[in-house]
């Protein structure tokens, strides 16, 4: 099969023929139809984290597509039903984090595109027990961003809990924050949008924002005006944007990180935060539950997802679209 | 009457004899039986924050006393009831965080101690509203540090909600310290304290603490001993100590700060953050019924106070003594 | 100024010239635009309670208009200002419901239309705390339903915290209902609406419902066939209708009731709610905020009120057009 | 081995000899040292509840023992290891409610000593995952009610959420209630027992009960006289104990029921519990972890288990100790 491979870790990735995998027990084979790309897979193809993934790594947890062969055991999902391979390949199911709802922060997790070999490339073996089944209404390619683009704002707007009466902003509108801007909106809160790209802007506006504020204007003086913000999801792996929205918070408000910055570190002031009883909260993607629900709430109408179709042979030039900036919201690959 | 007023921003603090102050409608004339001495009324009587206190300031949040006057109303306390006089000396009771049970974020509070005269003298003014009536079991030097040092770190662990199957650390066993070591095992958590003093850690062992941590030795890789700590109290202005305790969380771990340092940053780490879910609580004191609620466990027999007797005329070197981390515990002025 | 009053407990309400009162310190006084008839004001007008309401009642608790005098005092409300008065005409704002955020709750309340005079008259005096600023985008008609049948169904959902990943359902699309329905959608929610009369169902349709039951059908299996609900909203005064409600239930399902029968009882199966983990959520109208909230929500164009208009020369036939359950949503007088 | 063996539903139950049962993949063989008679067993012996238990069914589901042999697979735990063996017997691990957290609802369980055979017999055979290790400082005798008395108080306590500041009443100082009286008190509550025996009452003392109430008195009147309670946690399937805890309840109480009665209905009262917010509780058992949580609590000293040994072969006399309601907390076989 095709795939897009990591030779070494910083060098560009190689498309190359490589054997089709195959499921062993609880494990199922999945034809790929579709792919997102996340800033996290050129994280990992660069191995910039602490921790490094696998060799010869095949990036993806975005990945779409129909299981075509499973592996032994009683498995939950069937030979044709078509399914979605999330950044979270497994968890363990016994240990304190798992057993309390909270896989995400599993003690001995396995990650898609990561520990494992991810959506990259023609074919894919995933754990039966954390593919999630996209429902009919939704399509492969909207299904893709969904995985983790927007898994990780939904999760992190539902740890926040957004309420009817409250404002929730979202800054970036990217990939991410294209997402977690109609999350908002799916909660019930006022929503505020924050970017510095016209076009991201408008694609706010069309989205239905309540407010869209340029951050290359006086950001903080257009959210004092309309009352400052309660929950702020901060979706651009930068410091800067992220003291911005901390600073226009109101009192009980929430500053929402869910982006894994190679180095970030985010210069929290100590006074403001006691003061105003502010909370900074991390959130790391989603549970397949999460995720179900996301799938649910696109089938139910309530979210559009923006893509622009790439081939894989294409990855390496993505990469450098995605670190320019440059792109309108999500990249998905083709198969 | 006699009082220690604040002649100017930054100078030793007076005592002088003042007239009695008169209580106006809504209020109360409490003779002050005691009255704690706060870190907060350093920063107040050197003007180190932002806004400013009033003029001629007379300090202290920790007033204990009885009711000998009342102004005109329908009011809530009578003349000879004993009550304390807490940092919140009153909120608007409309506005949306009075309603919703936020009293502590009203957005035109007065402050005692602040905004207002407070306890460092031998009468003091207050709002019969937010005075909090001390049940005969709780004695009026007890009362003093529950009044502020008590409510504000009970109810920073009210807000990180540590549960009896969790760990709860608190760091800088002083005179908010010691009372919050106690709320954890109120609460049913495991209990660790650490501190770097040799007679703040005997006083945790002697308060119960489940570990003692010396933070001269190598705190994190004790905390990893005992599998890490889910809530982290710190009350102590220390950026290094704020980042220590963040280093020891476990996944959907807490860190709650509950000073107002003049200019402190945490400088905090956001992939650790994001990938563990951490979250860091801002909490600013506590409303009416936390204080209530400090007062009923303490005469419950569930808390210790520990504290030193001082003069309200020797509150300059009392001050030196804060600053120079050598209180046991908590000062208080008897009148 | 004309009013409705109640002569005695049980008789037709006599339309009456009355003195206009006069507001006491911390009182307003309102002339009333509109006001809706609630269900309640047939209890009180009946004394059907087990507390009976003042003498010589004017009952009315979705009162709605300018202010127009004001008594003595700080007060946050100011002439020609337009507010709503809704049931909870006063609270104590320093019993431990109080100042915990459940003033619905306070140990010494004051109720509009029951132990005050309420709106059914061209005047009406209320505590300037608890009177409600109406915004310019919401009509003196459509905030006077929000006003109890809005906050009350709004509050019940608050309270059940239905998630965009769950199924909520409201049953009975009346005044309370009708409103309900549109807020089990505004936090995302799927819907799903039961009645029992055509034009009810039909109603449930326009207003988005994504499942609507007549509960003259099989109403168990329809509900079983979508997967059953999370939460139940019921706003019908019939056991049988909650009993169904209940049966319906997925586990860790929140059944909710917000009305006030004379003397239902709700017989509740112990053995199914403890192995589905079921909720039975008692709930009483809402609070200022919360109120504030259905204001706000209305005027983001969240919500459609739907009314009749009726003359309050016609209150003894509105009543009993209530009673017979004909009305299609919420009767307002406009005066 | 020897095992309690239930020939038909109804009958007394048989002391056989049987195979020892062979562990399939996942599962252990467990040597049982003790088992706790809870009255779920007697339900099941008797067929009392709508679905049916096992055919030759060998109850009991607080049993307590040594791995002695493993199944094949990766399981969580090893030949030797001391571990309890509850209620829940198995959850699938990828329902909505297994991966939410709440294994206790999952849509296809297995129940020990219901849809398997339990801990009435010298070996049982359990699956891996859903074994719970017992800490050293737990002695197999206290494990065994700690395995389902414990948990489930426990675990209804803890949906309840009981905050220091509020009262906590425990109705039933059983085999259940002596413990969840301890749990309260771990929450940091002020604590109630309610009974109708003198030695429970005696026995709720020595617990450490705030306040004893005797309800062959005037529970009523003792409880307002000490401010109502805000949690009621009921452990005797008599309805007429629930709807009296429920009058005792204050506003946004909660009443917790954990029992599974044959056939029990409770008499809501829906005015009551509108007005005063009250919440009703259902909570099944409870999960892996929190009955590791029960076991730590235990360890570090904060229960006390009161139990009388038995011998299996008088179990039937033992039922009839049981329903005759004279047990002195809980009874419990050792092997």
């Amino acid at each position: 099969m095709k795939a897009a491979v990591v030779p070494t870790l910083g060098a560009p990735l190689e498309i190359r023929d490589v054997p089709v995998p195959e499921p062993g027990p609880g494990q199922v084979l999945v034809k790929i139809q579709t792919c997102g790309l996340c800033h996290t897979d050129i994280h990992a193809a660069r191995g910039e984290w602490p921790v490094k993934p696998k060799d010869q790594l095949i990036p993806g947890h975005e990945g779409v597509g129909v299981v075509e062969a499973v592996g032994e055991g009683d498995l939950p999902v069937t030979i044709g039903q078509r399914v979605a391979l999330p950044w979270l390949g497994h968890a363990c199911g016994h240990c304190r984090y798992c057993v309390a709802g909270w896989e995400t922060y599993c003690t001995s997790p396995a990650y898609m595109g990561y520990t494992m070999d991810g959506g990259y490339a023609e074919y894919a073996v995933a754990w039966a027990s954390h593919v999630v089944p996209v429902p009919d209404a939704v399509t492969s390619r909207d299904a893709a961003p969904l995985t983790c683009a927007g898994v990780t704002t939904y999760k992190g707007l539902k740890v926040a809990a957004p309420q009817p009466g409250e404002t929730a902003m979202v800054v970036g509108i990217g990939g991410l924050g294209h997402l977690g801007l109609q999350y908002a909106r799916v909660f019930g809160s006022r929503t505020v949008a924050v970017d510095v790209h016209d076009e991201k802007l408008q694609l706010a506006k069309d989205l239905g924002a309540d407010h869209v504020v340029d951050a290359r204007g006086d950001q903080q003086a257009e959210l004092e005006a309309i009352g400052g913000v309660d929950v702020a999801l901060v979706t651009v792996p930068s410091p800067a944007a992220m003291r911005a929205a901390h600073a226009a918070l109101n009192p009980n408000g929430r500053l929402v990180l869910v982006g894994l910055p190679a180095d970030d570190r985010l210069e929290l002031p100590v006074f403001e935060t006691v003061l105003k009883g502010i909370s900074v909260i991390g959130s790391l993607v989603g549970t397949r539950n999460d995720l179900a629900e996301c799938f649910d709430l696109h089938a139910r109408g309530l979210t559009r997802v923006v893509t622009e179709s790439r081939r894989l042979e294409d990855v390496n030039a993505c990469f450098e679209e995605v670190l320019a900036g440059e792109v309108p919201a999500r990249l998905v690959f083709e198969m």
